[in-house]
């Protein structure tokens, strides 16, 4: 399906793609890009990669599929940079959480016949790095591909399909749907989370190491809050209007339920439980 | 070490500490108590208990040791009902999730000779139910107790090594210093869990079913926002000044997020996001 493929940066959702697509017998080789070489050599000693090369513009070099994994505010320079040596017919894909940025940038860097497609796997881990990586990361997850009307019919196609191989169920959507969309159900969350642990760390109205109370339940509410701070600052910067907006809603609950709390109203305050966990136990 | 122990509420908390004990063979016979017999029914075919009663008062004929473990707002409304029939030499425990204001109600409910040591095992599940009991849930856990000037030095002894005989570190702390702490690393974090699952249930932006699209991260952090709202209810009615203190600072590391948001401001947000992602490794 795809005969040479380039992963610029090989981390838990490069890595695992190839991991993916070599398991699926979907790829012919894979080569690996990267800025930390000592990261390429483990891709290569762990079978993600088949070979690896430092230099984005050496790398791409005969690939017909080449997918950018960096993160989101730098996939726009890299793309501008393997753009000119791109051969025609190749196709460039990204697994970047915002994708109005990335789109509307990219799509203007792409040199006669050379396709760019934006794409977000709904997937992940907290951990980083192609150690990281797993071929099963995206087994019965969705994978987000964003066309516009600029985008050619038969490299949609191609990524649809790469994806499907990987696993994955994959629903079009217009990119600042998908924006919106991701910042209620991923980007406020995490801002959420970080917020929480930094309150909770800063919290000392009794001194002593709250955090090391925590048990299971603080635990995986902030597994999030581990993530890439890179790759948040990233989404912060180039997601910021619908993360403002989400944001604000989400304080709008917060503050109608410290208002319940403060006024001591038992019945309202049990049907705010009861409707979250009736549509959180919906989605299990 | 306890020869009849009457577990009131046989739920998660109740059921899970009789299980515990009986392995731990620090029990002889374990009688239920609770509103509903067809739960205690399925108590007795699980082995959880020897035999249920659904009489409180008549329940705890003969018990040396009586764990209460219903919602908190129910907590002295019980000790209120069995107190009259208590032999003397008689401990009450119990496992509610705020302290003060089960303590101080408890504590002046005991007739002479009748001991009340407050307790709270951090640990649980977000599920509920003799059911979803198992004798391992205390295991690595810490179960604070809570004693007071009031305190009898026997009794809490005896409430200490019940808990490290299913399994807990004990730590001891001031009720109102418990409550103070658990605002902020439990009730804090279940406020903020079920305000996020009922706004990105009520974010209609752009229509459709967000909660179909979420993946492992928000099922995750929205776990605890499946937690039992009549078990939530009682904590944000019983500890509402220290929910409200901390819901408050939390509303304010949450502000300073948006602030770093709307500006743009790369460096900060990296540093807003990795001081998070540190703390909260550090707990692992």
């Amino acid at each position: 399906m795809i005969e040479r493929l380039a992963v610029i940066g090989v981390g838990l959702i490069g890595g695992s793609l190839a991991r993916a697509l070599r398991e699926a017998h979907a790829v012919g080789e894979i080569v690996g890009i990267d800025r930390d070489e000592e990261n390429l050599r483990r891709g290569v000693e762990l079978g993600v990669l088949d070979r690896y090369v430092v230099d984005p513009r050496e790398g791409v070099q005969g690939a017909d599929v080449v997918f950018v994994s960096t993160p989101v505010c730098s996939i726009p320079t890299v793309v501008a940079e393997i753009a000119p040596v791109l051969k025609p017919g190749t196709i460039v894909t990204d697994g970047g959480s915002v994708k109005e940025f990335v789109v509307a940038a990219c799509e203007n860097l792409m040199p006669e016949g050379v396709h760019f497609v934006g794409g977000h796997p709904i997937s992940g881990t907290e951990h980083s790095g192609v150690q990281a990586s797993f071929a099963t990361l995206y087994q019965g997850k969705r994978s987000i591909v964003t066309p516009t009307e600029k985008t050619d019919p038969a490299a949609l196609e191609k990524v649809v399909e790469m994806w499907r191989r990987a696993g994955c169920r994959v629903p079009l959507m217009d990119p600042v749907q998908h924006d919106r969309m991701l910042a209620a159900i991923s980007h406020l969350p995490h801002m959420v989370a970080y917020s929480l642990v930094n309150a909770v760390d800063g919290y000392d109205r009794f001194g002593g190491d709250l955090l090391a109370f925590t048990a299971g339940g603080f635990r995986d509410f902030t597994r999030i809050a581990s993530s890439d701070p890179v790759m948040w600052r990233d989404i912060a910067l180039t997601n910021r209007e619908a993360i403002l907006e989400t944001m604000d809603f989400f304080a709008g609950y917060l503050a109608k339920l410290r208002s319940l709390v403060e006024a001591g109203d038992a019945q309202a305050l049990e049907a705010f439980f009861l409707n979250s966990k009736q549509k959180r136990d919906a989605i299990l």
